[in-house]
């Protein structure tokens, strides 16, 4: 058996929403997917907001993660930031999820990045042992705060009346 | 009294410093500043790992704030991630951190954005109280997990057995 990881390709777009439909039914969030293969190669292949590897055996695509560079104040160097990790079912248990971390943390040494991050489901309680394992520390004190939909619509609009100057 | 918010210039990476170590001594966590001006114009103006805005009163810098993209697999776009806000103490209360997120909001929503996101101390109860009066959602069943320093060199090492092909 032959087991390799390497880039995803701008042809595979379809392979990737595929992985990020199977991961979201995994998590429960199958209602929160809208995204299409449009969108992932144009923000992922042209925007480059993301990159995509995949983790084949003998030729055959059994996982993929999808990762993108934050940038820690405090540190001064950007950080590696792992959105999505998924390994089929069928093919668990045979370390090949953790290939994936190794090869994530390895790109991130190599970048110069001062951590590698991700976020868990707090009752994925294999994936919390798995990482430990490895050494990773769970960000007790912090908790993340998202806008979004009407809400960020409401907050973006309070920028009307101001003459701030704005950035694109 | 003339408030602007505006794009930090390169030759203000002092300044940015200087921001940064105020917040980390306010979040009581001094101790991990390693950043220099250097590594902030490679990263910040060279590289573009994170872009920062000044809070301006009468031309004086009383607040900034640091960001960046991420990315949204189940929005298929990225996201406005904001690693940093910070207003000086004696300027607090006067709705000028209010100002740097409706700022940011805005700049989301135009530059395509499904989301806008940061983290937030746990115990620090009043811009918990700020965030949620935004309509911000706190992530409740996520929890952040971090690999660095040596765990991290640990874990790249692993990688060294395996014939992976690395991307750079």
């Amino acid at each position: 058996m032959n087991f390799e990881i390497r880039l995803a390709r701008e042809s595979e777009c379809g392979l990737i929403l595929n992985f990020i439909r199977e991961l979201a039914e995994y998590e429960r969030l199958s209602h929160e997917v809208v995204s299409t293969e449009k969108m992932i190669r144009e923000n992922i292949f042209q925007k480059h907001f993301a990159e995509v590897v995949f983790a084949e055996l003998d030729g055959r695509p059994v996982g993929f993660a999808l990762f993108f560079h934050n940038f820690s104040t405090f540190v001064g160097r950007p950080g590696l930031y792992l959105e999505d990790l998924y390994v089929k079912p069928e093919y668990r248990g045979k370390g090949y999820g953790k290939r994936l971390l190794i090869y994530l943390a390895k790109l991130a040494r190599d970048r110069g990045c001062g951590r590698f991050e991700w976020a868990v489901l707090n009752w994925n309680e294999k994936a919390i042992l798995f990482y430990k394992s490895l050494g990773a520390k769970p960000m007790e004190e912090w908790k993340v705060y998202r806008l979004d939909g009407k809400e960020l619509e409401k907050v973006a609009l309070l920028a009307g009346a101001s003459d701030d100057k704005q950035v694109m």
